[in-house]
Order: C-alpha cells, then sequence, then structure tokens
C-alpha cells in the first residue's frame, strides 16, 4: 500500500514537513508496512522554500543582501535535492527573505524608497551557483519598484538623462531615461525563471500595484499617485528599450510591480504558485500508482478551492483517481464545498472546545492522534471482512 | 452492510436518539443503501428512559405520584416496545422522575423527610397495567430511606411500637419496629426487578448511603450520623422480619439505601445499568453479523472505561468481532485508552477551535458533517480498489 502525504503547513504552528511527520506517524501506528511518500507542498506563499527544500531533500542557502531600506540583511534561499533538478537545477526564493515588509520596521516602510536589489542579489547567488531554473515566490514585500531594484543588482543599467544611475526605490523610477541590458549577468539567458503568482493585477491604476498594495506597505494616497505614475513612465521606458510591454499583463502588479520587472528582465512566466510547486516536485509522478493521498492546511474554508495546497493536490489525485482527503487545525462551515471537489473526506484535529492558542499549542499530538484514528478507520475496509 | 448506531446521548445538547439520527443521517449521504440500525443506549442514569423507549418505539407513561416532600407531582416512567418484551412485559422507571432532588427546591432539601414513595407509587402503576419486568435506574434521588416510602407505597405496612404506620422519610426510620408484608401488592410477586446500579456502597457506615450521598442531598453532618443510625435499625428490623439481610451488599447504599429497600421488599438483582440496558434492547442479538458499530456520548474520556455506553457496546461489539467507533462531542487526551480497549477509532465532531457554547449549539450540525466524514473514508477501503 502506498500513501502519499502531500500538506501545506498549519500556519502559526507546525511547518508542512512537520505536519506530514504527525501524519505519518499516526499512520503507522494502524499501518506500519505501509510505503509513505512525504511530499510537504505550498503554494508559493510564506514557507515555500522550506517546503520544497523539505519535500526535496535539498538544503538552504544563507547570504548577504541589501533590504529593503538599503541595509544589509541576511536572507536565503533553496536548493532543490539533486533528483528533482528534472530539467535543470533549481532554486526556489521568497522575496520576503530579501526584500519583505518584515524586515521593515512600521516607522519606516515608505515604498517610495523600499528596493528589491537584495532579491536580484538572491538571484545572482544562485545564478553563480550554476543554478538553471529559479522559483520565485512574490508574497510579503516592502516594495513598490517594479522590479527595478533586482533588476539592477542583476546588472541592468538604469540610467537619468545625465546617464547616471537611478537611485533605489519606487519614487526614483520618474527619473529613468534609458535602460542599457548589456551588462547583464550572462548566466541570465540560460535560466528559466517560474514566478509564483495567484493575483492578477496589472501594473498600474486602480487595481494596480501601488493602489492595491501600496497602502499596506505603508503608501499615502499622495504616495500612491506618486508612484502609479513612476511605474507607468517606467513601463514606457522598458518597451522604449524594445523589451515587450507587459503591463497590463495578468499579474504584472504583484509585489509592487516585481510580477513586470521578472518577465522584462529575466523572462519570467507567472503562474499559479501551487501549479508551480506541484510541478517542482514531481507529485503527479509520485501520486500516481497510489493508495491515498492525505493532504491539509492550517485552516480549510471555501477559499481552499481557490488556488490553496490542498486544492491543487486534489486536483492532481483526480487525475489519477487516488482519493484525497484533507485533514486541519480547523475546518470551516464552508469547506464542505470541497466535498464536491475531489476531496473524499475532511477532519479537524481538534478534540473539543478549546481556545485557539490550545489548540494551536498542541497542533502536533492532535495531528498524529487524528492520523492514527483516520488510518484506523481507513483500515476498517468492509470488503475486507 | 449492515450498521449498528448505539450511542448515548451528548448531554446538554442532544438526545441518544438525536445522536442516532445524525449519525445515521452523516452516513446515508455516502452509503445510502446500507442498512441501519438505531439503538440509542444509556448507562442507566439520566435520560435512560426516554433513550430505552426511543430504542425499542415504546412510549412514555405519565401519572401523579407523591413527590419526595410529599406534595403531588407529575411523574413518568417507560413501557417498552412490543418485540423487546423478551421474557417479560418491560417497564423502565428513572427513581429521579417521582424522587429526585430536582423535585425538591435548594432550601426545603431534607432527606430526614423526604420519600421514595412516589417511586413505588410508579411502579404499583406499571404493576396494574401487567407489567412483568421493571428496570429501575437509580441516579439523582433526593431521598435517604433506604427505599422504605416506596416499600411502603407497594404495601408493606412499616409499623411503630404502637403498631401505627412511621411516618415517612429517613428520619422515621428509628421508630420502626414491626414490618408487615402481607398487604405488599399481590402482582409483585410476579415481577422482575433489575436496578441499574454503578456504585459499591453498603448501606451504613463511612462509605454508607448517608455519609456519602447525604451531604449532596442536603444533610449536615449531624444529620448524616442520624440517617446512618436509622437505617442500621431499619435493616435490623428488616432481617428480624425473616428477609435476608443485604446491609453489607455491594450498591444496597445507592440512592439513599434504595438499593437495600429494593433488594429487599422486591428482590431486585442490581447491576450494572450498562449491562441492563444493552440487556433490555438485545443488543447482541442486532450487532451479530452488523459490519460495523457506531457508538458516542458527549466527552469521551478514561472514565468512558469504567461502565460507560461506549465501553459496554464496545464489550459487545468485541464478542461478535465487529469492529467499533466511537463520535464524541469532546475526546479528552485520556480517551486514548480506549484504542486498547476495542475501539477502532475515535471522532470528535469539534471542527475548530471553539467556546463550548457554541459546540454544544452547532452540536446537530457537526455531528452530521463528521459522521458523513468518518462514512466516507469508511468507504475508501484499500482493498476494494
Amino acid at each position: 500500500m502506498k500513501i502519499v502525504i502531500a500538506p501545506d503547513s498549519f500556519k502559526e504552528s507546525l511547518t508542512a514537513m512537520e505536519v506530514a511527520d504527525q501524519i505519518e506517524r499516526g499512520f503507522r501506528t494502524v499501518l506500519p508496512h505501509a510505503q509513505y511518500l512525504k511530499l510537504p507542498v505550498a503554494d508559493g506563499g510564506e514557507g515555500t522554500v522550506q517546503s520544497m527544500v523539505d519535500a526535496t531533500n535539498g538544503h538552504i542557502v544563507w547570504t548577504k543582501v541589501t533590504g529593503p531600506l538599503g541595509e544589509q540583511v541576511n536572507a536565503f534561499y533553496g536548493i532543490l535535492g539533486e533528483q528533482y533538478h528534472r530539467h535543470e537545477k533549481t532554486a526556489v526564493i521568497e522575496m520576503a527573505a530579501a526584500s519583505g515588509l518584515h524586515l521593515a520596521p512600521p516607522a519606516q516602510r515608505n515604498p517610495l524608497l523600499t528596493t528589491s536589489y537584495g532579491t536580484g542579489e538572491l538571484i545572482v547567488d544562485a545564478l553563480n551557483r550554476g543554478i538553471k531554473h529559479i522559483i520565485i515566490g512574490l508574497g510579503g514585500s516592502a516594495t513598490n519598484d517594479g522590479g527595478a531594484g533586482m533588476a539592477q543588482a542583476l546588472g541592468a543599467q538604469l540610467l537619468d538623462k545625465t546617464a547616471s544611475p537611478i537611485g533605489l526605490g519606487g519614487a526614483a523610477l520618474s527619473q529613468l531615461e534609458y535602460i542599457d541590458l548589456t551588462q547583464l549577468h550572462p548566466l541570465l539567458a540560460e535560466c528559466q525563471f517560474e514566478v509564483a503568482c495567484d493575483v492578477d493585477n496589472p501594473l498600474c491604476g486602480d487595481s494596480g500595484a501601488s493602489a492595491v498594495f501600496g497602502p499596506q506597505k505603508g503608501a499615502t494616497k499622495q504616495m500612491v499617485e506618486q508612484l502609479d505614475c513612476a511605474l507607468s513612465h517606467y513601463a514606457d521606458v522598458i518597451s522604449q528599450s524594445g523589451i515587450n510591454d507587459y503591463r497590463n499583463e495578468a499579474g504584472v502588479g504583484a509585489a509592487g510591480g516585481m510580477g513586470l520587472g521578472l518577465m522584462a528582465f529575466v523572462n519570467a512566466k507567472l503562474k499559479p504558485g501551487i501549479d508551480i510547486v506541484i510541478d517542482a516536485v514531481d507529485l503527479a509522478a509520485h501520486i500516481q500508482g497510489a493508495d491515498l493521498v492525505i493532504t491539509g492546511e492550517g485552516r480549510l474554508d471555501s477559499q481552499t478551492l481557490h488556488g490553496k495546497t490542498p486544492m491543487g493536490v486534489a486536483a492532481v489525485a483526480g487525475k489519477f483517481d487516488v482519493p484525497v482527503i484533507a485533514i486541519a487545525g480547523s475546518v470551516s462551515d464552508g469547506a464542505n464545498i470541497l466535498l464536491e471537489h475531489g476531496f473524499s473526506a475532511l477532519f479537524s484535529i481538534t478534540p473539543r472546545a478549546l481556545p485557539l492558542a490550545e489548540v494551536l499549542l498542541n497542533a502536533k499530538h492532535n495531528l498524529y492522534c487524528t492520523s492514527s484514528n483516520i488510518a484506523a478507520l481507513y483500515n476498517l475496509a468492509p470488503s475486507k471482512r
């Protein structure tokens, strides 16, 4: 019997690998001789690097880069395990690790100034290690610079009318006159980029990067207008430089316009995060021929349908007609819709009426207990007796 | 496929039949063509009459009797459905219905005075309807009269030294000189009594009726001594009347000595409540040949091992090698011990971190959802595919 365990993390309590470990432990109490394959899966959001490194037995690389405010910060990215470099040697970067909001104290959050430069440095570090495939998650950025900082770190010359480099940050983009790509990192051309992007915002306008995501990064109404204008000008200059005009593509407004920068400067493909992750860890190959798939996340609700990990896992399992059950810390009433979308059953690990803090604290034990009970019930095959 | 659903009530939220209904409803969403047998089971405590009437399609009888303080009260008992009169026509009485603590306002709770007379009247009513088998549950009584009031209602003459009847209540027993059984109800001899008794207290002494149960019925320390002395004298007179001396039998101290009165005057057998109920509803015959048994109670914990409904049901299922799962509102950490005592799996209906009031309020819906998920998982028989 082969059982694939492919959960997301339980936010605020367990990493995806910890979740997978407890599910396996619970199942082993009842089915000790089954074959278990643990593939922690993330949806491109926070924790994706750790999950993918865990899933593929890869490793984390730490390096000093330029933080969103220009200061030096310690940042990390992941390199997948050898057997998962199906096409090329693969790295996973969470933009937030180098350019995240959590690196900017609230009082200093100013998207006129914050830069994605550090994310570009992570890419350079990966390129220099021979990486030929980079997956980038965009969540949690502090920046609104259209990925200009990243481009600068990669060697693009963003010049003003005096042919001097413009400064870092979103506001400086209004000074941009010309882009010189002759000094781009030479290995970029050999590297494929996939960007986990679950929003469809364009670069500018009412649903653009500045208007929608600017305020949560500290932008005032006036700043939003200034940044929107600067990004529009940036897009103009990019297209004048012989690069396609992507400003209205779905998702280029993600992460302060980082989506645009990645499309324009590294020829990235924007895709739903879960699709990228599932492909990278070869989930389909592992699920084919399995008897059961177990997935889960901290909270199952009607939103789970829309690009969340369990839904992505269920879609793959459905292709191979393998049943899927989901285990969660919290199952909302709305989650029952999942039963109409490929899930056989949903279980909460909450054993009784309890305050949230206690549920989070005991998540590991409760997940183990619930998993062993699920295994026992699964093992009560009516046709066996 | 045959599935037996034999739960207790979920205290404070659902009757045992309501629990069984929701479990069936949930299972039917996945296994619409299975054969379901719903047998709500109680352990002899509060709710036993309703459960047994529900389980056997019986009916409730209401009648006016003497309450614990001597006033008229409306009381009820149950008559089991026809097919469950295996040996004889069977009634079920909860002593509390006629002589319960809830019928005496706190300020008037005085076990020197409270009487079990009304319980005797319920027995008389049943005898007059041709009942030949009476099951009595002892929980929640307000009395400490050794079942003397019940005996009086049944026609026993409890006389003082002037050959006048003694009064009602525990204190009056000290006046007892002689017992005349010649006017006992004539149908008593044809009726079998089984008493649900889950304690092993003797009549008198430190672990006797007065010392252990008196205080919760309003007895002061001085009253406890007085009542203990009166019960001892009562036992003396009973044995002098040619009746066996049961005062040191396990359980006769239950319900203020009602256990003794029932043994002495109606030749009752004291048994664990769950055993009586399981026998009365013919649980073994129904479980034999079933594919799955589902039981449950409001709270599963380590105490469930000791005479609670789910354990009794599991014991019967174990005899016939039918797997048992339990569903509860609350599963305590200690409940895992049940997995070593015949239970295949335990599930809580709590979907997420919630306050108790909300869990109780939504018990019906959550039980239905959990049951449908359990059925779905049960239906994922590995060997079917």
